[in-house]
């Protein structure tokens, strides 16, 4: 067995061994307090014992070798000396606090134990030392209360069933009421509960007691739970964590004395003011615990607080001399650790101590704003400020967010189709939106589908719900498009058309009931939940032309409409990577045309309906060109299977018949006749192509002669881009068709126009013969949704009855349509990238799937060298940041 | 321009420049006319114009170089001075033939150009020669058609129309009827007919027709026919073709002249005789055209097709001295050529003369018997025979066929989901199939799609036909392992339930009405098509038992039943590669149970219905292990989505409710539930047993006590495969479950036994992290089928619409679920195969999609070094001869 060099690392007096780079060895809460007392702030004098220990545990077979011992004893002993104090001593008693520290913070691992060292004869000493009997005492009940829960493995109930009692006999109503015989007495009966319960007997030994907690620590770090959360999170077991052991200070020897936890800025908002609170005579557990409710540290808060400009108290009126310390030392730690800081501290006996300090976690605008504003005190680079806000968060600040105090009853869960939160009466029908919304009422759209006939109601709802139909669905794709929340497939509830009605979780939602959806999230629920306006100011701006600064990454928008194409652009979109041109196609004035075009027995009546749908994405895509003016825009040609524009229930297709002037039978059979078992997998995207020409020729001569409409109106650069292509014979002759009919408007207008033919990477054979596509092919643009759909085998709209257990419980990293995954569709997408610059050293390589939203994602994308990623307008921010904090993070690497 | 060294190759009286070995220079026909001269056999003198000069033709932009003029001139000198005749000369031309020959057979290009040389010059010397001026007039007639359509791109139709407004006027029926003079005048009005429609005149020198020929050789190397052809069996245009010049010589020059063509065995049956047909007095054209009838070669011949004993006559009887020197030199070039030869003669004037020399197209039958004949005269080695047999056409002797002679009436087409030819009446219903077939009828079963309440139905009926379904449907699936005859899929039928018909390319077929199946090719026809029965013979055994001593891949069969399994034993199968445990489910006793254990509401109401089943699947493992004793079986847990064993009809699900005793609507609720948009892509395979772990259990539980139970009584290897497997998590989930459950049954009878746990490889990313999986997983079986719809992004099932169409136009080389795509879906696997054996250098890996009956794939697993192959049991003998060819081939490309 080899052991480290060095198990302890001391802190005490201004002279510390480790320091805050040390999070790998001491962890993040030894590092720091290593930090503290360098820095010479009042740190109570302990030591740490190193992860590396931890492995070695393990290693022994979960014991620990004598050697530590030894080092505990000599460290304790330096302790002792500092605050002439002894472990164990009878008359003046050394207390210790036992802490587990990882280099992460990590739920689950052993937290705290408090005020070990106490036993019968110690707790005498403590009394005297603090002239307070009640103190001592009550300090020794709530120690062996941790303890024995902690070490011992006793159900804690146990001995919380003896204070009641007591409490009922004695007909308090408060813990303070107890005295001291009282206490006394609660602890002969803990010692016999305990042997009771554990066979064990309460260890008297302080030493054996530090032992224990010292081999608690180190066993914590395996629990099922930190196991778990280890495997979610990728961090190996062989981190371990550390043991912090550090002399007791007490912030509950009476009103000179207290215990707080504060803030460098406001959490929130963000603010430059120190913020926090406190509670005299308590120990730290009693501030989370919220029996008393503390007071601010500052005047200021303290008056925001109380009604009639009268404070009820802070820190700063009661302690001002500790305040004036405190306030001097929250600078002082800002300044050093260059962040707003969350630390904890003890007042005991007027005497300030600092516990802890550690970079807070703040909210987005507050991330935002604390990033400016050290900007401008030069506290910190751009570079640092692009880094300190989670682009993830950033979504909090572009749509309502639901008030996360307020109370929820949940109803049922569903898929995150599109972010934002809102609240509204239940309506089942798009009609009935449309009318409520008209009267000024709310609404929440519930439907089991929608279709094209609903977009009246999905405009006039606050949110739309779906039982059926998953991320891409059409409910899902529209309210993305619309900026508006979404959640979709929740196969939970089930919605009665005929009553009326929603049955989900045991209740029944019937029309006019609130609820509540949370797109971010895909939950529902019951009745109203506050919801918080997004801002945008000019932290934000500012931030975002930050990141544009550093990032390498293009940044392009799936927009499918004008208006999409104006707010990906104000978002900061530099082109368009994905415009789907079916989505045109559902518009309500043409879908009947497309139907028409498709139910066509012949080719002419085929071309006819053509004919007829030109005009109509010529216009279309002349006002996309215009919104895009200067950047490129790649349009998809027609991507999915055709019945997906057909009607779905009786009375749509009834009524399409009508309109068509055709027999109900004969729509139906052909509805039927182009059903699929699998239409992600069936006759879609450049497949229909080389069955019916036509429709793609269409298509390229809309864009050509609007491109040709808008000449010296806007500068258009389009990437016409072929969906599906699995072989190099299917792009040969879709490349083959768009420069033949390209080349025949051009001849008829006499004019000329540059632009580029590339092909979508979505299926695995795609990327494995990439080489051979970029003969054709002048860019590719991954399409990761459909490569995770196939590469995994994994159907995102039928995902949701396992793809959750799957993440939950660590099957997969993440949601794969989320994240993407890197040891799968990742391998592919590399691979293509390697053959395509092969043979085309300059492709242009880009990737429009959902993934093009997601910051770690998007850092992936970063780091194999694409050229730019597309996402929905919405996510632009969101990724501009993520892009330039992937560019900072490789430069670092690589530096 | 680099000219090759050689042009012409020259072949005359026993001495010639090339040789049969030299097919890639001279094409097929060139070498082998090369070879008859060298062997002293009579061929009419002449010299090939080699592949070389096509290249140069085309490097040159469709011209040719004056040097191979002068030679081809110098080559000519030599033939006239071997025969004394003349080119061009009017008393005594020589004529010669043009025709042209590749290294492979390949349609599209320019066949023949018969009696070139004659002009109103010449065709007086050969009257004079030849003492029969009709004779040579006739052939100048013939020439100037021949021509003028071949070089000179003239609709041939023109002359035709000539030729009969003659006969017309002149009142004649025949040809034969015309006289010399009427000849000369059709050969003025041809003259006039040609300039007229050509605006050239038809060219009278001899050198310039031959010149023109030359060129019209090579230009027919890229007709659109001939470029189709080759980019679909992937020949590649350089190989270009040879021009073969070559004196005529004539079987119409009286009855004491003749042509014919002749097989050295009978290519349908393989009996050893000669056997083949002629015409006297006829050009070789003649014999194809079919105006005359020809006669045997043999007396025997003649004797079997007359009627009461007497011959109508045969070459042997009619002209005894050239039967018997045609006779000697079969028997000496079957000896040179060891292989059965097709060759085409023509007796001139009594002189026997040999134009062509081939080996011989055959049946299946004919190929076994042969090569096992030919092995037993020594004429060729073990390997040359299993070389010598067509893998692919051993189905002909598997199940019946249908008689390619006789006419047949499209109906429709479908996918060949089951091979075989079927003839019968059409019923409806699978209870009107049982007892029409009790009645002793013949029953054709048409459904939309069948269900396992149709097993009766198809049990009954002589094949199966589907609207719906592909590959592998119910329909499908069940036919294949009863080896029955299946049409599956066929969209273009329209089957009305209520009228009892079904409507397809026009023709209503109402019930009782005969169709015909071919499952081989998915073809429907209307009426009844002779079926030619199969019939196994020892010389096919004998085949079978040399292949299985040079193959190197083990053979399995995909099994679900004890009767397969047997069949599949009989066939030569060495275990089970694929036992789908899910089509027991099908059965008609346990379906309910199925279901009822879907529909459960609860883990306990599923338990229950488990527990029912698991003595059911007891017993079919039982069944399956005795008939497998001694060899492995591998057994696939779950694999479908558990809609699929749901009713789909409303009238099923409510006599289903009937039976469970629930409310119609409860049981729709469900069945909606478990819809899926996708299911290939859904919840499935490892996935369910990850959601309901309680059902992979029951199945564990089955297979371990049936090893038990049969213990003593048979040897069992077990081989436990999960299915759909993606993620290392998961199987790392399945094998712990699988592990505890037999541990239990172990310990619960105090008995042990060795099993394996493995994994399909059937998701692209499985195939990508199969190290990883190789670390659980103990083997690999390829599921291909599944691989290929991941890789390629296509449904089997859904793929009827477009990839005929991507076969037909080369964009796909061939069906990807025939054979295997080597490019795309091959790369995933041999990734795997290096990944897997990288952790695991001894991993099992096998195949179980339908690839592993295909012979061309069999090849490919054989190269990439999988342990075996594993296909439905009427495939194991397709399997077996192709892997002997596989590794026969191997051999001699590694020598």
């Amino acid at each position: 067995m080899m052991l480290p060099n060095k198990f302890i690392y001391f802190f005490a007096a201004e002279q510390a061994e480790g320091h805050a780079g040390m999070k790998e060895l001491l962890g993040g809460k030894g590092a720091n307090l290593a930090e503290m007392t360098a820095m010479g702030l009042p740190v109570p004098p302990g030591f740490t014992i190193s992860t590396e220990m931890c492995q070695v545990f393990y290693q022994m077979g979960q014991t620990l070798p004598v050697q530590l011992k030894e080092n505990v004893m000599l460290a304790l002993a330096r302790v002792e000396k500092i605050l002439g104090k002894k472990f164990g001593d009878r008359t003046n008693p050394l207390l210790v606090s036992v802490r587990s520290g990882s280099r992460a913070s990590m739920p689950g691992m052993m937290d705290t134990i408090l005020n070990l060292g106490l036993n019968d004869e110690t707790v005498v000493g403590l009394a005297e030392q603090s002239r307070n009997p009640r103190f001592a005492w009550d300090s020794y009940r709530r120690f062996m209360t941790m303890y024995s829960d902690v070490v011992m493995g006793m159900n804690s109930s146990l001995l919380e069933v003896e204070l009641e009692d007591l409490k009922h006999r004695k007909k308090y109503h408060k813990d303070s009421e107890l005295t001291v015989e009282d206490l006394q007495n609660l602890i002969e009966r803990y010692k016999f509960q305990i042997h009771e319960s554990t066979g064990q007997t309460f260890p008297r030994d302080p030493v054996e007691q530090l032992w224990g907690a010292i081999q608690a620590v180190f066993r914590s770090w395996n629990t099922p739970r930190a196991l778990t959360y280890r495997e979610l999170h990728g961090y190996p077991d062989s981190w371990g964590t550390a043991v912090n052991i550090q002399a007791m200070v007490f912030g509950n020897l009476g009103d000179d004395s207290a215990t707080g936890v504060a803030f460098t800025r406001n959490p929130s908002t963000g603010e430059k003011a120190f913020f926090g609170e406190f509670l005299t005579n308590a120990q730290g557990e009693d501030v989370v615990a919220g029996i008393r409710t503390p007071l601010p540290l500052t005047r200021q808060n303290a008056l925001k607080s109380s009604e009639k400009g009268a404070t009820s108290g802070s820190l700063e009126e009661i302690m001002p001399e500790a305040f004036a310390q405190l306030e001097a030392i929250y600078q002082r730690l800002e300044k050093h650790y260059r962040d707003m800081q969350d630390i904890e501290f003890t007042i005991e006996r007027g005497k300030l101590f600092m516990l802890q300090t550690r970079n807070g976690k703040r909210t987005a605008r507050a991330a935002v704003k604390i990033a400016c504003d050290m900007l401008d005190e030069k506290l910190i680079t751009e570079q640092e400020a692009l880094l300190r806000v989670s682009p993830q968060s950033l979504d909090q600040l572009l749509h309502p967010t639901l008030d996360p105090k307020d109370k929820k009853i949940n109803l049922a869960k569903g898929l995150p189709a599109s972010p934002g939160g809102a609240s509204g009466q239940v309506v089942f029908s798009s009609e009935m939106a449309a009318e409520w919304a008209k009267d000024g009422k709310k609404v929440i759209l519930v439907r089991v589908e929608t279709s094209p006939e609903d977009i009246d109601g999905m405009i006039a709802a606050q949110g739309v719900l779906t039982t059926r139909g998953g991320m891409t669905s059409h409910a899902a794709v529209v309210a993305r498009g619309m900026g508006k929340c979404c959640v979709a497939g929740c196969g939970e509830a089930e919605v009665d058309y005929r009553n009326n009605e929603m049955r989900a979780n045991g209740f029944v939602v019937k029309q006019g009931d609130l609820i509540t959806l949370d797109g971010g999230t895909g939950e529902v629920f019951l009745g109203q939940v506050n919801t918080i306006q997004p801002s945008l100011d000019g932290d934000f701006e500012r931030v975002m032309k930050m990141a544009d600064k550093y990032r390498k990454l293009g940044l392009r928008a799936n927009a499918d409409t004008p208006h999409d194409a104006r707010v990906a652009r104000d978002f900061g979109a530099e082109g368009i990577g994905l415009c789907r041109t079916e989505h045109m196609f559902f518009g309500p004035d043409r879908i009947d045309v497309v139907r028409k075009m498709i139910l066509a027995q012949t080719r002419e009546e085929r071309v006819a309906a053509l004919d007829q749908l030109l005009p109509m994405q010529k216009s279309d895509f002349i006002g996309i060109f215009q919104a895009m003016s200067g950047f490129p825009v790649t349009i998809r040609l027609l991507d999915p299977p055709l019945h997906e524009f057909l009607p779905h229930s009786e009375g749509e297709t009834k009524e399409l018949a009508q309109r068509l002037g055709w027999s109900l039978e004969q729509v139906q059979i052909k509805v039927r006749n182009l059903k699929e078992f699998n239409p992600m997998l069936g006759h879609r995207g450049c497949r229909l192509a080389i069955t019916y020409p036509e429709i793609y020729q269409m298509q390229v001569r809309a864009i050509a002669e609007a491109v040709l409409a808008v000449k010296g109106k806007a500068t258009v650069k389009p990437e016409i881009m072929i969906p599906i292509v699995g072989t190099e014979g299917e792009l040969k002759r879709m490349k083959a068709l768009v420069d033949h009919e390209i080349k025949t408007v051009q001849n008829q207008h006499s004019a000329t126009f540059d632009y580029q033919v590339g092909t979508m990477i979505e299926l695995p054979r795609a990327a494995l013969i990439a080489d051979e596509l970029a003969q054709s092919a002048e860019f590719f643009s991954f399409g990761t949704n459909d490569l995770t759909q196939t590469t995994m085998g994994i159907s995102r709209d039928d995902a949701g009855r396992f793809l959750g257990t799957y993440v939950s419980e660590g099957i997969l990293e993440a949601d794969p349509f989320t994240t993407i995954d890197q040891k799968g569709v990742g391998k592919l997408v590399e691979k293509a990238v390697e053959l395509g610059r092969g043979i085309r050293s300059n492709i242009k390589l880009g990737i429009c799937g959902e993934h093009g939203g997601d910051p770690e994602s998007v850092k992936y994308f970063n780091s194999i060298g694409l050229h730019y990623v597309s996402c929905s307008p919405y996510r632009v921010p969101i990724a501009r940041l993520a892009a330039a904090q992937a560019a900072l993070q490789q430069r670092k690497v690589e530096h």
